[in-house]
This record gives C-alpha cells, sequence and structure tokens, in this order.
C-alpha cells in the first residue's frame, strides 16, 4: 500500500468523457490498496475564458477579484471528478482550497503555497476516500480567495504530495513524458526515461510546457517523486504507459554511457522584451526599475545591461511574461521620474531559445556551437543568458522553429529513426 | 441616501458588455448617495451548462458536489462586476457565500438561508464601498458550499435586503415588469404598476418566470419593499423605465375601481406527472410516498387521489419539477414495497395552466368560466387544483400557448391597443 498524489491537466478534464477516462485511473490506484488525493486543473480552455472575461472587464484588473473568477476553473472540475468516482463506486469528496485550507500569500494572482493543513484531509484518506483537490487555488491569510498564477496546478499537487508525505507524485498530462525538445516541431524528438529536478527546472522555465517550473523547484526542495506520464492510452497489461522519472542528479550520474551533454532543447515564445532607454548610469538606478516590478509581483527573467554610454546613461533590457506585460509597463510609467530613464520600449515579437543539460558543466564550447548553428542560418540573437546547465538566446519568434530544429540536430538528439 | 440592495438576473450578466451596463446602473446609485448591495446571478446559459456536466457525470449526482460545480457561475460574475465597478472608479468587492457568510441548511443543492453575518458587510458598505454578492450560494453547517436551487438568487437578495434592512430590494431583469401573462405568448399582455405578494407568489409558483416564489415569500414575511424592472433601456430623463411594484393587499385594495377580478395567467412546463397505480387504500399508504420523496427534498406540487376502486386499492398522481422526476422515480422504485404500488407511471408532457387573482376570493364562478373556456376549445383537463387566489389545471403541453390565450381574453385581460 502506498500513499499518492496524481495530478490531471486540463486536456485530460475537458469533458465529461475525459473525466470518466481519469476516475478509472483514480480508481485503478484504490483498487490497488492505496490512499489516493487528486488534483485537478480546469478544463482546457476554461482557464483562457475566465482570464479573457477580466481583461475585458479591466485591462488593469484586481488581483484580488481576478483570483474570485479564476479559481472557479478548478473547483468545477474538482465537483465533478468527485461525483464521477461516486458514480463509480469509489468513495470521494471534493476539497476547496479554503477548506483544507490551502494557506497562501496575499500576492494575488501569483501567490505562494505557505502550509497545508492535512489533519481532515489524510483522516478521509486513511478512511478510504478519495481527496479531489482543485489545483492553482488557496486561501490568503485575510480569507481571499488566491491563486498560484498559471499552470499552479503542478505546484498544488507537488505541494500536496509533500504535506501528505506522499509515495510518489504522479503528473498526467497530455504528452507521455519529457521529450528532448517539442515532437510538434521536430518529429525526431526523443522521450526521456529520466531527466533531473535542475534539467526539469530549466526545461520547464523555459517552455518544455510539461511541468511548472515552481512544482519542480519544490519537488527538488521537498524531494518529492516526480513522474509524468500520459493520461491517454495504456500498455497492454493495463496499466500506464512508461513516462519520465524526474530524479537527483545522483541517480543519471551513475548511468554512464548513458549520460549526455545536452538533454533537450526548450523555447518559449511567451516572453515579452522592454527596454528602457538612457537610464543614468548610477548606484541605485536598477534598483529604481526592479524594485517595483518586484512589488507588483511581476516576474523578470533575462537582464540585460551593457556597458554605459559615454553620456553617462546606459539601456537596460529584460523580459517578462507577455501575460504581464501590460502591468509592467503601467509600473514602470508611474516610475518614470524615479528611474530616469529617456523611452520605454516594448516588443512582443521575441522567443527565447534554450540549450539544457547537466552534462554542460564539464564542457566548454556548448555556447559557441549555438551561436554558430544559429549564425549559419542567418539566425540573429538580440540577448543571452546563461546558468551552470542552460544557455539561453532571444531570437525574433518567426525563427523559433527553425532555430529549435537546427539545434537538435546540432547537438546530436534526433532520434535515429523518424517518429 | 437610502441603503439598498440591487439584483441582476443572469441576462443582464451575460458578457462584458452587458456587465458594464450593470455596473452604470450601480454606480447612479452610488453617485445618488446612497449604499449599495448587488447580488448577481451567473451569466445567462452558464447555470444549465454546469448542470449538464453535473447530469452527464452521474444521473443520479451527489448534492454537494454538484453545489460545488454550480456555485462557480455566480462566483465569475460577482468577481467581474466588482472589477468593472472599480474600472469605474467606484470602490467595491466580492463577498462570497462561505466569506461573509451567508449560512444555509445542509439540504445541498436546496438549502435555506437560515442567517447572514452582516457585521463586515455593513461597515464595509457604510464605508462607500459596494458589495458584490453571488447570489444562489452560501454555506452549510459542516463548512461545505450550499445552493439555494435554480431562480435562488432572487432569494438571496430578498435575505440581503432583509439582514441589512434595506429600503428597497431592486430586481432587474430581462424583462420590465410583471405582466398579465406571458408577452411572448399574448402580445396584448398589460404590465401590472402593482401587485400583491399573494398574487406574485401564485404568478411566480407557476411560471411567470419573474421572480422565484421562495423570494417572494420572503420578501412578505420579511417586508421588504421589492421592485421589478428591467436592466435595459432607460427613461427619457436618464432615470430606470417604470417597473413592477410588490406591495401589500391593502395598498391595492384602496385602488377601488383599478382592482379586477383575475391578475393574470400563468403556465409552466416544467412539471412532470407521476402516477401510481393500485396503492392499497389503508392509513399510511400516502405517507409512505411522500414522506421519502420530503426527505430526499423533493418539491412535490399537485396531489390528485381519486375514491378508492372496489378492490380496495386507489391510483395516486402528483407533480413535481421536470429536473427532479429522475431522483423522484428512483426514490419510489426503491420504496416499491414499502408503497406496496402496482406501477410508476410517469409523463413529461404536461403543462400546469393557472389564473391567479386576490379579487378571486369574493368571487364564485372564475373556476367554472376557466373550465368551459378550456372545454370550448376541446383542451383536456387532466388535474385540478385551487387556493384561495388561484385555479390551477394540468394538460397536454401542446395546448399550452392555446390555452394561455384563450383564458386572458376569456377574463377580460387583453389591452385594448395591440403591442
Amino acid at each position: 500500500m502506498a500513499r499518492i498524489v496524481m495530478k490531471f491537466g486540463g486536456t485530460s478534464m475537458a469533458g465529461i468523457e475525459r473525466i470518466r477516462n481519469v476516475a478509472a485511473r483514480v480508481k485503478r490506484e484504490v483498487e490497488r490498496g492505496n490512499e489516493v488525493a487528486v488534483v485537478v486543473s480546469a478544463m482546457a480552455g476554461e482557464t483562457d475564458r475566465l482570464v479573457n472575461f477580466c481583461r475585458e472587464a479591466s485591462p488593469l484588473y484586481d488581483p484580488r477579484e481576478y483570483d474570485v473568477v479564476v479559481a472557479s476553473g478548478e473547483q468545477v472540475t474538482s465537483g465533478l471528478l468527485a461525483m464521477t468516482l461516486q458514480q463509480m463506486g469509489v468513495r470521494a469528496r471534493s476539497w476547496l482550497g479554503w477548506q483544507m485550507p490551502i494557506h497562501t500569500s496575499s500576492a494575488h494572482a501569483s501567490a505562494r503555497i505557505e502550509t497545508i493543513e492535512t489533519d481532515k484531509l489524510l483522516a478521509a484518506m486513511k478512511d478510504g476516500q478519495v481527496a479531489v483537490i482543485p489545483g492553482f487555488q488557496g486561501v490568503a491569510e485575510d480569507g481571499s480567495v488566491s491563486t498560484l498564477g498559471r499552470g499552479g496546478s503542478d505546484t498544488s499537487a507537488v505541494a500536496v504530495a509533500a504535506a501528505v508525505k506522499a509515495d510518489r507524485c504522479d503528473i498526467y498530462t497530455d504528452v507521455d513524458g519529457v521529450y528532448t525538445t517539442d515532437p510538434r516541431i521536430v518529429p525526431r524528438a526523443r522521450k526521456l526515461a529520466r531527466v533531473t529536478y535542475e534539467e526539469m527546472l530549466e526545461l520547464a522555465s523555459v517552455g518544455a510546457k510539461v511541468l511548472q517550473t515552481r512544482s519542480v523547484g519544490l519537488a527538488l526542495k521537498e524531494k518529492v517523486r516526480v513522474q509524468v506520464l500520459s493520461s491517454f492510452g495504456d500498455a497492454p497489461d493495463g496499466g500506464d504507459l512508461p513516462g519520465t522519472m524526474i530524479v537527483g542528479e545522483e541517480e543519471v550520474e551513475t548511468m554512464g554511457m548513458e549520460s549526455q551533454l545536452i538533454t533537450g532543447i526548450a523555447h518559449d515564445k511567451n516572453e515579452a522584451k522592454v527596454t528602457l532607454t538612457a537610464v543614468p548610469d548610477r548606484p541605485g538606478a536598477v534598483a529604481s526599475i526592479f524594485t517595483p516590478l518586484a512589488d507588483a509581483s511581476i516576474n523578470v527573467d533575462m537582464i540585460i545591461q551593457n556597458v554605459a554610454h559615454s553620456t553617462g546613461s546606459t539601456d537596460v533590457t529584460f523580459t517578462v511574461p507577455g501575460s504581464e506585460l501590460a502591468r509592467a509597463l503601467d509600473v514602470l510609467e508611474k516610475g518614470k521620474d524615479a528611474i530616469g530613464y529617456a523611452e520605454l520600449v516594448h516588443d512582443t515579437s521575441v522567443a527565447k531559445i534554450s540549450v539544457v543539460g547537466v552534462g554542460m558543466r564539464s564542457h566548454a564550447g556548448v555556447a559557441a556551437q549555438m551561436f554558430k548553428a544559429l549564425a549559419d542560418r542567418g539566425i540573429n540573437v538580440q540577448a543571452i543568458t546563461t546558468s551552470e546547465i542552460k544557455v539561453s538566446v532571444l531570437i525574433h519568434e518567426d525563427y523559433t522553429e527553425l532555430a529549435v530544429r537546427v539545434l537538435h540536430t546540432a547537438y546530436g538528439l534526433d532520434a535515429e529513426d523518424a517518429a
């Protein structure tokens, strides 16, 4: 007997037929004698629909009310899955964020989970009742509804798994594992049997779209065993098809020959580039830009500052998620006098391409190989950032697919048999 | 300065453009110096969509989880209205059922409001903040989400108006008042400037579709001044178009000449007829039918029992809302041995037609006139019930519109100028 947390994404929850499929997978785990909690996303498309309502209502919407609106999507699917399980003879009930409760910070629309009260939840699970938990939502200290930001359901699942000390956290999605890159762009992409937490962090944060970054960071911190697998299709024995296990680095290193320099290529078209021109080149200038952005809970990703012009000023460029651009521009316009920049320029026609791999640490030349491969195809690099296991570049979004294909081949990731 | 509760139905909340129209009406009341609470329905069609998900998931759905699912519709519109008001410069916040809280009974899917905590709500309203309250929902004693049953938002509005001691409860809807009958069926239907609580009770309960029955009963009990008016169109002075005031009987009686024998004709196609054949004619037999239905919170409307056959048994017929038929049949099938009937027959092809008027009490012959008018057109009457101010008949639903038109003319309700 094990205690497991299962998480199903929006595509797996899109409509009652698919919810029945989810319920059948849950039932299978219950019949194996396991204690099960299920974390669910909203139906595919539903969160977008709700977010669009908010944007239409008010471009600079109140994040507190935004959370009231968007949290409803997961509320619906958790109720529907609970009743579907009951219909199949499996005892189940929904636990909304404020009912459990899942306490979060009060940073509405991008709250962080602080603590999860598990006494009542665990008592119900031990009594054989499946706990169905809407992902993405919690309750802030003042009793208001909070949400974790887009893709937050993965984080909910890992946090619940950590809180109930689950033996495993199975993340079911519409892909059957983690690939070397997006198979829709590169048909020869290969499924990885194992990937390290650190690699997943980079792959997820740069748009591999399999797991939310924060969930992987949390899994690493809390040592939660996470498995990514498909909610569609079954193995011949009726079990799940094999997915991708996310493991500690030591486990990969023992694999010897199988280890590779580069694990995968990721891309992200949802970034927006913002440039402030002629920022005074004095101590505190950069802080005056990023402190108010941080206060507004806007996620800044790449930051590029060149050496100062001879005029004593410099240009500062950075990227934010496209969805946060309007709020970022608003914050910066209000802070114009305090920062003292000349112009505020933005560009949403950009894409970030990253090559990721734990093997990179011991190999020079990865970045050079990347720039050469892109230059050979005439792809202009607008900005560069690097980390220990990643090199990322910002390019014009029109070149996204070309860049991914070129790099997938350049690093020898193409599968031998075409998909 | 007055304290008012405004309520907007699903058609008024269907989409952001309409929500802006609602916000403009709310803003107008705020600018008049009034303290305002707004109760909102889900967007038109949304509750149906959610109910259909539940039915599809499980024909005999768990009402507890059903409430989790369907309460989300009003949660969405309350958040959207709050942020739209803010965008227009009006301070506002949403108050979900569990946040206020609105305490209800634990009869899920048809809960009753027990108490409403108003301390925090009134403090915010007095401070000039508009309170946006999702209709239809509350929280049960065990902390689970509860809903009041379809159309419950009217009841929420009247209950909030009573709890905050509002000077007025304005119910905005997609019709501009209460008519003598459905104007879509009878173009010569007339708008009533005043109608009594008692008449509205009968008109609403038999399908006039303007106000939910329970809300009118509650308004009568709590002496809440209710006004029904349109959320579309304005008077030439920019104010609301005149609607229908719901008043005490004494106010109508002082109107002398204007009082009429019959106030209106209502119809309802959402009833289903259930017949149990050969029920033993012994004490307790009827109780054995209706006690389990009541325990399952199924609303039984008309009940007809004829005198016993010579065999010592009798047929019992009653009607329930079409939406509760499946549950009713389930309860009755499970109780077959205890009740001891022969057959369980049901028919959803029925309509209930009612003539309503406080003047009826002092006039004999209303019923006779009704049966004759229907018989003249060959319309067969399947069942009859009467109250002090109403006569209702059950007919085949195909004859609904014909019956309404015939009766509207027979009782002299047609307007002199065709609409």
